[in-house]
């Protein structure tokens, strides 16, 4: 099916409409019957007619051709009706009707039924448990909103999992002059979900940016397919409810603890480019401005005729990791002669209270020339002219069309007509400095993804065989499936009785490290199942024995010895780093790279990176803040060796999707090697 | 003089009143004959008549009283008149003339010029170069902001340090129904500032809220007494413009350079109670609701009839760090009795997109019992009704008046009415989610801080004297001072002589570590100054001749060595802590815990306190990441001693106010010791 084309319908049937002005149906029929300007069938089996339109038994008695079904009856009848669609070669079914899945038991077995059918059935389905479609060129408006809520015709499109947050946003679109190519409600999306639709909007003329709603996925990986090729070309911003899953179990890794929920829809939107939007304003902003701005360089220029208007704004810029643009000497220069002598001829750029359209004007003309995004600032003032300024700003527009020029009008009723006149032209214009600095960081954030240089990384082929592993492993057992793929790691060695401690000491040196060896006990610092710094054959001897005490007293009865070398005798203090990986269910692996030891439960700082790993991923490791702490506290050479880990850790998870996370914390760093000492392999 | 009672003018002069309309001393004059119902005195030289009032020459041609004087001459001629008002025995001039020490050259002689006559003098000024002064009851408005500007009579003081932002937030302000008591655009303030005007208004009935816009203090010490005590009883809304200072320069010491420009804006407000707004909107929304409300709970109730909604604004809530409000078995059998099965009767509770009004109604009443603050959500759905719902919200506002319920009205048209039925019934409503949590975050920060408990800290008292230190000192002589006030350091000498490094290696032990000693190098290791884990006599005569060729090629040539044991032989690898104080020009000393070491640098995990240090300050430190780190990598004796550690430090900077900055990093720490190996003192 060809949704775009489906999309223009000739004929629409109305599966349920009804003659109660409180039902859904009879909702739907209104809206239908004030924007669509094809055939409407209603169909209803207790009446002829219904809102002057003749009504039908089924859509089996209607002679012409349907393009869509919208289907508003009971559950418990739509898979009914749904197959008399199918008889009449409907393209496709809006089913709007609730009573599925989501109240789980007997709707979610008709739900089922439902899915089984559509998988030899042609007839696509968008829902159930949706509020419908709409489109706006051709118009038609196939979904229970109010009547009232007017739909301007724009360029967003707009899916949205939740029908509450969509009719939300089409009520309060309108009052901010925003217009809309298509909306979806996808509701349970038994058949087309998210992805499915964003194929089809890429080729979509009409649609020049993509809005999205979502609070979860159902295939991961057909979204990042998705949103990746659709951002190729055209934006995409993302409202993602549900950031915090306070129901999320406790989790036994550590790298799974610091991975969170909504940390891998971050490295996902990251990934695909797409504009992570924080709340629902930003979300406007974004909806109707990014269309009309192409923002390449975070180094953005204030003109404002307000020093504290300035400096608000400044610090948002700051706030949000962009930078102030630095001028050239002939900047300066110009804008030395044009402007005042009280005028402050550094960014951001105050050309004082008394500032007429003029001399925006003039300061424009020379900024513009610099090619950076431009904030122009209004305060009113005594002197000040707002609608005359706001046509300036709008000439000097016209004049650079390339360039980004946001407005920030401040000020209340003598701004508002100034404001109007911008948002008529549909230049972006915002009450706070705020607004317009999210905008900005929004769109930059997208041109700044579509890099031609990212492409996947190519890493050496580690020959990392699919592994043996049926259980978590901890300590020794998991120790030599890292040294089997050459990580750097500590002498050491499992001992099974007591006598051949002392041993295996003599092969590994002092100063050493005892530990406890068992694949339950994942923290075993935790019940005294670690003794370091043990300096002789004297201090071993005891430590055996408070190690069987600590044991003893704790209730283990089974358990093994291990013995390591201990870092601490290269004689430097070693940085504690965790190297781990986490396996989303959704999203699959991520390896993270962080502060270790006792840091990594209180600061989580740790840099994950998304399977599979590209250049850019890389780069911004290797850039981040323990990017940072690492290139400049040891040699170039162990820095590479330990990004190398990541990656080979990251093809570890990828060849074994059993292992659902890796823990080796701490990695001991010193300025010339790198040494594993702790090794968890959970299942 | 007393503030409020002068503000209660019988009399106005407005010296500088001109027949230009365009000036502004005719905007003066235009804005108190619309609303002052006093006596208008223009003064004006060269004419008799202003907008139908009779003009005088001088003020001293005035025969009956002036109680403020309004002065817009040129900056030249501000003295002589200011003089003639002083006289005329006139209580406040307001000085709205520009071209002081904004200027500088000149105008700032002219302006000390001034101060100087006001020592002696009894009248007071605000200004100059600025805005004027706005009271709303009774009614005078003594600016030159445009007449169409309307101000609504309320609750909120405002202070402005900006005369543009002031325009702009008291002309959006109406739009927004946001009423105030008393405006001041303070300028210059070389007489009355901040402080004095807080000072005034403590006491004043009509001002519930006072918010303030700041770039700068010319005295924090004075502002810090008089936050303090005013919100003890009001609350204080603080907007600082200037959050980061691209200006300033590069700084010698770690702890200053975490220090930062803001953190001591952000450490001082947190001390005083002050509520720290980040943008103009949340200045706005906090302004209107906080007089109304009471939030001591930081576990919140959200009600919604939109799933989605329920799940964004429980987002922002633990964005916030507020909590979601967990219910008991009663109120859940309460809402499962009173709700639809499908509804959710966790927090978020979930009425359902067909809520009727009646359904809030319940709910409310059920969870209003547990006095907790609730956000009301609001999503337009095919049968909502939004009016009636708004005035459901309200009831239960009325029957319940002590419990904050904030609404969020999502939408456009469809609930434009309802969302003015709350805003003129004076109720919290907003129209996304993340408004009503910033409010809730504020006004909570406000009311946790009032807590009785708060006082200063009654430590030891140390017998830390003033110290003998004229210039920077690193290593030994500074180590010395922090001996001498009871610190743990590593055991270590100074050696003038080469061939006495190894007599005093028999007295510190192996392993060791050598340093050059100079005061010349803050930052030893970055010219190989720093050579650790000697293990025995043989590597300490490699390490001294290693020693002297670094020396030799950066060019040092006069230096001593230090030696000291290397902590490393504890065997532990102890965690690398930062200790350090910085003192703020303005704000005093502040004294930081952080990570230390190779961390310092790119992970700003530090945490300041303020001094003067009290309950709060500690007990904030033991609750931060470092401390919570800290707590539990030692024993409880050896986190008291950091804790010690950092009150010694704060003392003595107090006690020592030539000293600039402090560093002691890293601080190493064991689990059950803890020693400082490095040790600079900046002046």
């Amino acid at each position: 099916m060809d949704l775009i084309k489906t999309l223009e319908p000739r004929s629409i049937a109305v599966i349920g409409a009804s003659r109660n002005p409180n039902k859904v149906g009879s909702a739907i029929l209104k809206n239908l019957i004030l924007g669509f300007r094809g055939q409407i069938y209603p169909i209803n089996n207790q009446t002829d007619e219904l809102q002057s339109l003749k009504a039908y038994k089924s859509v089996l008695n209607v002679k012409d051709n349907i393009d869509i079904a919208v289907i508003s009856v009971p559950a418990e009848s739509v898979l009914k009706v749904l197959k008399e669609c199918e008889r009449k070669k409907i393209g496709l079914a809006i089913i709007v009707s609730a009573g599925f899945s989501e109240v789980g038991g007997e709707g979610a077995k008709m739900e089922k039924e439902i899915r089984s059918f559509l998988n030899k059935a042609k007839i696509r389905v968008v829902g159930p448990n949706c509020l419908g479609i709409i489109n706006t060129d051709p118009p038609f408006n196939a979904t229970f909103i109010d009547p009232s809520s007017k739909v301007l015709k724009g360029a967003a499109g707009f899916i949205s999992q939740s029908g509450a947050i969509l009719s939300a946003v089409v009520d309060d679109a309108s009052v901010n002059n925003i217009g809309f190519s298509k909306i979806f409600s996808i509701g349970n999306a038994i058949d087309l979900d998210e992805a499915d639709i964003m194929d089809a909007l890429k080729n979509d003329e009409k649609t020049k940016i993509m809005a999205i709603y979502l609070e979860g996925l159902k295939d991961a990986k057909k979204f990042m397919k998705s949103v990746t090729e659709f951002s190729k070309n055209k934006p995409i911003l993302a409202l993602k409810g549900g950031k915090f899953d306070s129901t999320a179990s406790a989790v036994a890794s550590h790298t799974g603890s610091l991975a969170g929920n909504y940390k891998v829809y971050e490295l996902a939107f990251n990934k695909a480019g797409v504009i992570s939007v924080n709340n629902i304003d930003d979300l406007f902003n974004l909806m109707r401005d990014t269309p009309t701005l192409k923002i390449e360089s975070k180094e953005i220029i204030i003109i404002t005729n307000a020093g504290g208007g300035g400096v608000v704004t400044a610090d948002h810029i700051n706030q949000a990791g962009l930078e102030l643009a630095q001028f050239d000497q002939k900047t300066t220069s110009d804008l030395k002669s044009a402007l005042p002598p009280e005028a402050n001829i550094h960014n951001p750029v105050d050309i004082v209270g008394d500032a007429t359209p003029d001399r925006y004007k003039d300061t424009l003309n020379i900024l513009t020339k610099l090619k950076k995004p431009i904030i122009v600032i209004f305060s009113p003032q005594e002197m000040s002219m707002p609608i005359e300024t706001a046509k300036e700003i709008y000439e000097a527009h016209l004049r650079n069309p390339a360039i980004p020029i946001l407005s920030v009008f401040l000020g209340g009723t003598r701004v508002e007509r100034a404001r109007r006149y911008l948002l008529e032209k549909g230049m972006p214009i915002y009450s706070y400095p705020n607004e317009a600095v999210d905008v900005i960081k929004g769109v930059y954030t997208y041109y700044s993804h579509k890099e031609p240089t990212f492409r996947l990384y190519e890493s050496k082929k580690y020959k990392i065989r699919k592994a043996n592993i049926s259980k978590n492993l901890f300590g020794m057992p998991a120790k030599k499936i890292f040294e089997a793929m050459d990580f750097s790691t500590a002498a050491g060695a499992i001992i099974e009785k007591k006598k051949d401690v002392l041993k295996a000491a003599v092969k590994i040196g002092y100063p050493c490290v005892l530990k406890v060896s068992s694949d339950n006990i994942p923290h075993k610092s935790r019940v005294g199942g670690v003794i370091p710094a043990i300096m002789n054959q004297d201090q071993l001897v005891k430590a055996v024995g408070l190690m069987d005490a600590n044991m003893a007293s704790e209730g283990v009865k089974k358990y093994r010895y291990e013995l390591y070398e201990d870092a601490n005798k290269f004689g430097e203090a070693p940085l504690e780093i965790l190297l781990g990986a986490h396996r989303d269910p959704q999203f699959g692996p991520m390896t993270g790279l962080g502060l270790g030891g006792v840091y990594a439960n209180d600061i989580n700082e740790t840099e994950f990176v998304l399977s599979p790993i590209s250049d850019k991923d890389i780069s911004n490791l290797r850039e981040s803040k323990i990017g940072k702490i690492l290139s400049k506290a040891v040699e170039p050479a162990i820095f590479n060796e330990i990004i190398d880990y990541v990656l080979k850790l990251s093809h570890f998870m990828d060849a074994n999707p059993q292992v659902k996370d890796v823990d080796l914390n701490p990695l001991l760093v010193f300025k010339n090697r790198v040494i594993a000492v702790d090794f968890k392999i959970f299942v």
